[in-house]
């Protein structure tokens, strides 16, 4: 156990950020509301899953909707108080903590916002290791948790308990519901025993995104290379050095979808690079081939300064550098690459770790 | 307090078919789920709502969604008794008694089903006196009573409960997910106090809806004029006799939305009419005057059987009577027609009472 205080946030939201690959909100919005909760609140105790007793309630606590539309909705805080008490009626058990869904900008600050606001711990682990679009894209799914009861709840006061057959299922309806109620909710959602999440979550997460962040932050000061450093502790690749030369985009079905182009500059001058994205970068070619593809994280950063450049905030002249990280091995299984793999989000494309995508590359 | 035996049902399945102005599902289907169900279980008791206990908990059963899909997804009756269970679990007490919340051949039977399989009593009285498209249209809500928490049941066993911050929330909110889980599903709705049901339940509209089923029926015998004898009833008129030239519609939204056009025969040789519906039959004009429109009743029944036609069965060449019967005068308050007046279906008309557009016709 140890406390995570307002140093630990700001690194953990831009450390995130870059785990988001695009996705999981704006880690500005995400900061300030973490930051907030425990001035007001006091520091989370953020616990190893090792320490969480096994038959311990633990609830995720998470952002759905378009992340473009939280720039404008900044969640209440009170929406949990209400998520968390109607699962705690429907499960006939008390909350023991919260645990991060995905690592993002947002949605791995929420969790320590609830954290603080409930007064209950934070665990150090969540169930994507990055960032997905969908509910059922999570470790828990590949092992058999249901995603319901599910929680939804609106910064107007409407609430929705799912209790659905499949969890995918409970993506199909949280979604629709979703964009009626305002394109961006609140949601608690595979409520667990602390013996699943030892099982099946990622552990470490938060952890994790803090050495990130650090790194980027450090480097502002310290005038390091952080990308050098970056990809040595995530093990990832450099995949592409350009400048925006366009970025299409539009909100569908609750989703933020596009595709960013990219012109090489530095050492990929005369190169060119492609990145799909839907709330989440999914795909990457280089001059027409794919050097990464989903469930590897794809990240954008900013060139200058490093920081994680989320989809929503992509724009015309934008110079950056794209990286590739492995994803947690437990995506490379058959039923992971088959839940969030390249063919999942229509792509006519088999899954390559990108170990072996970069390989080529490397011997040149 | 009576029982509802085979008769009484095919006599309410019919009338109120009538009563649902198109719209209200079919009747075939409703009956048979309702005489499926007493024939398993035994006849239902129905109490007036003078019978019921102040504080019994009555909560309505009905389906919600396109009436044309539910000819292909017949429910198992098994939806009820999880969506009960849910509002009992919320609500912290026992579903003393169900209650339609709308005359409609289907949604008149649901509840005479419910409480079969539950065995509890029914109620006489519904919340429209007639069907509407919209969750927000009943004269509960003109009364303040919220219709949350409200659980929808689909038939592969996902289900939603909501609690909703406005009773047009639930509508929207609702509207999607039953799009989503299959076009027509199971809701339980306005959870009420006895009490309630007697102060703002619109009384009688089963055995009012017997009485026309039983003019209908015994027309058939006795070879009797029944549309004069309807007419009397409900103290209606008669709008038009005609052959049907033209249908469309289409399913938008869950809704089923059209418009009918009437060419005229018999007394109105020469004449013509159109009804525009939105799963019930909305605005009636002759020769392009309105001559009836929501919330009055706009009632369509075949010419040679006088047996209710719902908007998913007008077919082209089809001859048919159309009647129009005064809404009960709930609906013609300020809050009322705001509600369900032609200005809240997007046409640009005042409502005027029937009686008033009739009374120069008559003069004629």
């Amino acid at each position: 156990m140890r406390l995570l205080d307002e140093q630990a946030i700001e690194h953990i939201a831009l450390g995130a950020s870059l785990l988001g690959t695009g996705g999981g909100g704006d880690p500005h919005i995400g900061r300030l509301m973490a930051l907030n909760a425990i001035k007001k609140h006091g520091p989370v105790k953020l616990l190893s899953p090792d320490e969480l007793p096994d038959d311990a309630l633990v609830v995720p606590s998470a952002m759905m909707g378009a992340p473009i539309v939280i720039i404008e909705k900044i969640p209440n805080g009170e929406e949990f108080i209400t998520a968390f008490k109607g699962l705690e009626e429907v499960l006939g058990k008390k909350v023991y903590a919260t645990i991060p869904i995905e690592a993002g900008g947002v949605n791995s600050m929420i969790p320590i916002a609830v954290a603080a606001q409930l007064g209950i711990p934070l665990v150090d682990a969540d169930g994507m290791g990055r960032a997905f679009p969908e509910l059922q894209m999570v470790t828990y799914h590949l092992d058999g948790i249901p995603a319901s009861p599910m929680v939804i709840v609106d910064e107007k006061g409407n609430s929705v308990i799912l209790q659905t057959i499949t969890n995918n299922w409970a993506e199909e309806i949280a979604r629709v519901c979703t964009v009626t109620m305002g394109a961006s909710v609140m949601i608690s959602i595979y409520s667990m025993l602390g013996s699943q999440v030892k099982e099946s979550g990622i552990k470490g997460i938060m952890t994790f995104s803090e050495q990130i962040g650090k790194i980027i932050l450090d480097a502002r000061t310290e005038n390091s290379n952080p990308i050098a450093q970056l990809l040595e502790l995530t093990h990832g690749y450099e995949l592409f050095k350009g400048k925006i030369t366009d970025v299409s985009r539009d909100i569908q079905g609750g989703f933020n979808r596009g595709l960013c182009a990219l012109s090489g500059i530095d050492d990929y001058t005369g190169e060119s690079m492609d990145v799909s994205f839907q709330n989440e970068n999914l795909i990457a070619t280089k001059d027409g081939t794919v050097v990464a593809t989903v469930p590897d994280l794809i990240c954008i950063l900013d060139a200058d300064t490093s920081i994680p450049v989320t989809t929503e905030t992509l724009k015309f002249g934008r110079r950056v550098v794209v990286i590739g990280i492995p994803c947690d091995h437990k995506w490379r299984t058959a039923k992971g690459i088959e839940t969030v793999g390249p063919r999942y989000f229509g792509y006519d494309l088999d899954y390559t770790p990108i170990e072996r995508l970069a390989a080529p590359q490397e011997a040149e």
